[in-house]
This record gives structure tokens, C-alpha cells and sequence, in this order.
């Protein structure tokens, strides 16, 4: 039996400037608990495959993990910006490419547990390279990789930013299924 | 070319129950810049897999997300408690089951870009049925599914927790690639 918490009181304990933490009373099934929630204002993530089936992916080094990832491409959501619009002006600013095909795959709470944070993950084709325009302070490396060279990655733990395995393992299903819209 | 920030000074903002939250004065290319920091003790998550195929999931409320979600069942790792001791002991209190054979999947960092939490996921199999031991206040139903039901709900949108999508997407890759270990 699934039970709703209701929230009785809530706490701000930081607001920062890629999230606020606070802290909620909340029934239980016997009484009331604390949550301890993170909000984001959430992201998009980018599954940007070129005509060659080559998927585009940028290596960064990442603080938290204090180490350089390779991930899908992704940024957060500006206030007011639609997911889609989001996707677009990353991709572009982070490699340099625009799409001229668009479609949603999914979206996914990466730590459900306690965070908000959404991210919404796009499948972009059709793709034309340009110019970049990295976010001051962005060190940002592009790389290209066959899709079935990331699905193995993934798969021998290779890669280990949780919304770039989702992003290669749904396209790894679209292409083995053959619907993935590349030329 | 990517650029590794180095840590100047580091405050801690608050200490909490299951995070906490700290913001790093850090270098970036061009002079400094702040890191908000949550920090967590990580993860087990099991892709728990019956002889049948079929594969055991969870639903419960979740507060961030403010709905139920469906899950692979996963918690949080004691401190000083082995991942792989975790998951087994997660498995057994969210779902009764005893795993004859446990083999590590990969490991994921489901928010890298403010996070330092760490998922180990593990693929569970040669199941036996037992008593649940649910966590005082965990209100958590059971489910199970067939792996290519699931699979096909992930490319769907209708399962949207993180370390599920990457749970289930790699068991139907093993299961495809006919190098699941059921009976």
C-alpha cells in the first residue's frame, strides 16, 4: 500500500544558485517524518546522433565526482524556457551543432529519493555543425563515438553519468529496433 | 580541453540526515567560481531478476516528485557497509527475496553536476521468496514485470526514476545479448 505524504511544515535551509535545499515535515504511515528536498529548476540531455550514426558527447571535468566524465550533452533549464528550447541552445552552445529534427524520449528524476530535479532528454538528428558558445567558465571537450561503441561502454561501466546511460541505451533500442531517423 | 578545478575553501552549509550540503570556493579558467556541493553516502539498486524472467520492482510515494513511482528496489548504504552487502540487504527488507548469485552491473553518478552520490547497481538472480522487513515508515508495494514489458515502458516515458531506466535497460541488453544468468 502506497501512502501519500502530506506535507505540515516546511523549512528553507539554502537557496543557491543551482538549487535551494529545504526541509519538510510530512506525515507517515505512524506519525511524521522529515524529507530532505533539493530543489532544481531541472535540465535538458541531448542524444545528438549524426547521419553516420555517431553520437555527439563531451567530456568535462565534474566537481562533485572530482574527476572528468564523458556525457551526453545537457544543461539546465532556464526560468521560464520550454525543455525543447533548452535541448536546442545547449546542443548548440556545447558543440557547435543544430538540429533539424527534434523529438522527445523520455524524462527522468535522476535521485527521486531527494531531489526535484527533472531532466528531459531529447533525441536530436539531422545535425549541422557551426560555431560554439561555451558558457564563460565551461572547459568542455567534444568527442563523436559510434552508438554501439557507447552501448558497450555503458555496459562494462565505462560510462558512469547516469542521465548519459539512459540517453545511449534508449537510442541503442531505437537503432536495433530500426527507429532511429538518421539518414 | 578540460580543466580541473581545485578546491580553495569549502563551507559546509548544512548536515542532515540523509545529506548533506556544502559550497566550494573552487578555480575555474578564468579566476574562481562556487560548486554547491550535496553530499551523500550512495546507493545499492537491484535489477532482481526470477527464473521466470520476470523482474521485481517497487512502488512507493515519493515526496520530491510529490507521486508513486515504480522502481527498482534500491536504499542507501550504512556507513562503512560494502555495496554489494547493501544491496542483498535492501533486496531482502524491500521484497523478502534471497539472491543465489549477485554480479555487479555498473556504477552510476545520477546527478554529477551538484552531487557526489554514487549508485552501485547490481544484477540479482536464483531467487528465493521470504518475509519483507520494510524500514519503519517505508510504505512500499511490490510488482513484478517481464523485462521487455518493462523495457518497453522505459522507451515509453511511463517509467521515469533514473537509476531504474539504467537498471532495466542494461538487463534487456544482457537479455538480448543472451548473457542473463536465469534458470
Amino acid at each position: 500500500m502506497t501512502f501519500e505524504e502530506k506535507t505540515l511544515e516546511t523549512q528553507m535551509i539554502y537557496e543557491g544558485a543551482i538549487l535551494n535545499l529545504r526541509k519538510d515535515k510530512v506525515t507517515v504511515m505512524e506519525g511524521t517524518s522529515y524529507r530532505e528536498i533539493v530543489e532544481h529548476n531541472g535540465g535538458a540531455v541531448i542524444a545528438a546522433v549524426k547521419d553516420d550514426g555517431r553520437m555527439i558527447m563531451v567530456k568535462q571535468f565534474r566537481k562533485p565526482a572530482e574527476r572528468v566524465m564523458l556525457e551526453a550533452p545537457a544543461g539546465k533549464i532556464d526560468a521560464g524556457e520550454e525543455p525543447m528550447s533548452a535541448a536546442l541552445r545547449e546542443l548548440k552552445e556545447e558543440t557547435g551543432y543544430t538540429a533539424g529534427h527534434i523529438q522527445k524520449l523520455t524524462q527522468m528524476y535522476p535521485s527521486v529519493g531527494y531531489s526535484q530535479e527533472i531532466l528531459h532528454l531529447f533525441l536530436c538528428t539531422q545535425l549541422t555543425a557551426g560555431e560554439t558558445a561555451f558558457d564563460e567558465n565551461e572547459a568542455i571537450d567534444i568527442e563523436e563515438y559510434d552508438i554501439d561503441v557507447l552501448a558497450d561502454m555503458v555496459m562494462k561501466g565505462q560510462i558512469q553519468d547516469g542521465k548519459s546511460q539512459v540517453a545511449i541505451l534508449m537510442v541503442k533500442q531505437l537503432k536495433d529496433a530500426g527507429q532511429l531517423p538518421t539518414g
